[in-house]
């Protein structure tokens, strides 16, 4: 049966958001996903996206491929080394070196002007205020800011059809999310988290070491759960 | 002599963003112009782009490549036709079919994702809101919300220096633009305006139709000057 519900999701292959696309579902909603491809180290990620897409029975699935590396300046994009060892994450409010600027902003922009043409009302993020404290695109207040924005920018906005932006994992933490997500019944195995991959063949292992599998692993940990994932093979 | 202002300058190779970019340089502001291939149909304005980026001699022109008809809903990007005549144009407030949902808002934060990537703060762009008072993302209201969403976004605007968005254009009449942009000595030979240009081997013509035709035959004939473009060649 075809829901009268729809949402565009964000869709990235990492662990929440691939939680908040099950969520999503589990909601009543149908999804359009939108996932971006802008040369980002960890590719393997694209993959995952794709994964989750098609066992999560989106309605379509939105690719933006954009040149992210023009702007620079990010340890995700450039050839700056990814921290390891959790030492990006020390200071509270401290800006990581893995921050890549105005990406929130950007795929929030692209996810609106997507339900605007699509005629959807309800645009679903995964971002966490608690593991990215220091991302500042990451954080309340500007998802509310970014809320208003897209009302004054859209033509449903301006009709009184408002798109509204959802971020219900903001307050979670990772225990919490997978928990949730084993609930909803995530397959993890297809999720990607790792920053800095270590490939053989055309096999990928997450490194283990950086500020995204430490927080991975320690989610498991936490919710008393094994970590599914082990590797995941190129398409 | 190298300036110490910098700015970021969004540069469409149309007639405002090239008076834009001449009125910037005026300032004494060293340009970082920033420009966007996005399969729009009128891909001549791209030769306009960088001819103005080179004239007015920009520090840097960073192209950003997206694919942004996977979104759609643009008579600019879709197979829709241009509407011809000014009817795209007649009712106040009414959103016209060549309005690109999300557009504006999309290409500012790209601008300001570069402007912190390369610690610039000002960021210029030459949105109007008299003859794009139908495209939602031209307004005043808009540029207001984007500044306060940017300044929570960037890392720049959370440590208190927030980068500035202006829009010096927005309640300039085409006729005041024109004037300003030939006292400032805008080569306007280079800049192009029309959504719907013929082609005829590799040389591009203005339709003369089109509403940003019309917009821009009316300007020049209210600024008593000839329009100095006759046809475009490709590169």
């Amino acid at each position: 049966m075809k829901s009268e519900k729809k949402a565009v999701v964000l869709l990235s292959g990492g662990l929440d958001s691939a939680t908040l696309a099950y969520y999503v579902k589990a909601q009543g909603y149908e999804i359009t996903a939108i996932s971006f491809s802008y040369e980002q180290r960890h590719k393997i990620e694209m993959v995952a996206a794709k994964k989750i897409s098609s066992l999560v029975e989106v309605r379509e699935h939105v690719w933006i491929q954009t040149n992210m590396t023009a702007i620079g300046h990010s340890s995700l994009t450039d050839s700056i080394p990814v921290p390891k060892g959790g030492r990006n994450m020390e200071k509270e409010n401290h800006i990581p070196l893995t921050y890549v600027p105005g990406r929130n902003l950007i795929f929030l922009s692209y996810a609106v002007a997507l339900a605007e043409s699509r005629e959807i009302h309800e645009v679903f993020l995964g971002i966490n205020s608690l593991d990215y404290s220091g991302y500042p695109d990451c954080r309340p207040d500007f998802l509310a800011s970014i809320q208003k924005t897209s009302e004054l920018a859209t033509k449903a906005g301006r009709e009184g059809r408002p798109i509204r932006i959802h971020a219900p994992l903001i307050k979670l933490t990772k225990k919490e999310i997978i928990e949730m997500g084993l609930q909803l019944g995530v397959p993890y195995e297809y999720t990607w988290s790792c920053y800095d991959p270590k490939k053989k063949g055309d096999v990928y292992f997450p490194c283990g070491e950086c500020d995204s599998c430490l927080l991975r692993k320690r989610g498991f940990a936490k919710a008393f759960s094994p970590d599914p994932l082990k590797s995941m093979k190129e398409e």
